[in-house]
């Protein structure tokens, strides 16, 4: 099913996890917990915000390669009736050096810095400001029960 | 880093919930929450196991055609210093028709009843038992601080 544009809005600026999937060049799924704001419609993961190796250089080289990604927030509960998912398919690119329009390094810092107050003593960025920039292309939500999203 | 095997078996054999990521034939890559079970090395996730649309038939489909899947099991929490995750890459293919060796159906449908209390009021399967079996290749696994896999 679909969220209506309040109800997915209200999702991405309340949940502080989401499971982001990219493409690599043999076509082997590469799979990296992230953290994320949503702006207007773009979806902002930073890169070197927590301390990774490994998977991080995967991740940009893979969305500079195949842009599509997949972007999936959920919540796993023992109570089966309560699990729902969304999925976000979106297109994505590597911002680093130019700022990320249309909203710039700053904004972007002052969301995470507002959605999450972890950043109050851990740095967004490392060195080089850096980002996955998605613009989302379509959505799909399961739940087994309905879900107050607006409440979540 | 790596997990020793009975590190890993461990965690597969207690951690409820993993992110399955396939690649559609556009090269998109498509994500779901999958339930599983580890047995000798194999990992097998029933599907129709909870009443589910749209991406089921989309990972199966997805299968059939690119066997590189990747399996996500992590831990969000606030407390960015918990943080862990462990990938799995792996070869999978659904198996329907077929017992499933090396495993009967009769022994996953076993071990998931073992692992998932869930599934005294709820079946495995609907209708003709089906199910996505994979063959791990390789495992990375990532965490802020060294994670006790034992006591998880």
């Amino acid at each position: 099913v679909q969220l209506d544009p309040r109800q997915l809005s209200h999702l991405l600026h309340v949940w502080p996890v989401a499971r982001l999937a990219s493409v690599g060049p043999a076509g082997q799924p590469h799979l990296v917990p992230v953290v994320f704001v949503a702006l207007d419609g773009a979806i902002y993961s930073p890169i070197d915000g927590k301390p990774k190796r490994g998977g991080m250089l995967q991740r940009m080289r893979n969305v500079a390669r195949e842009e599509s990604v997949s972007l999936l927030l959920d919540e796993y509960d023992d109570d089966w009736d309560l699990l729902w998912w969304v999925r976000i398919d979106a297109k994505a690119d590597v911002v680093t050096h130019a700022e990320p329009a249309p909203h710039s390094f700053a904004q972007i810092v002052d969301a995470l810095h507002a959605k999450y107050r972890q950043y109050d003593s851990v740095d967004v960025f490392k060195g080089q400001p850096t980002l996955l920039r998605l613009r989302p292309t379509r959505h799909n939500a399961w739940s087994v029960q309905q879900v107050a999203w607006e409440s979540l």
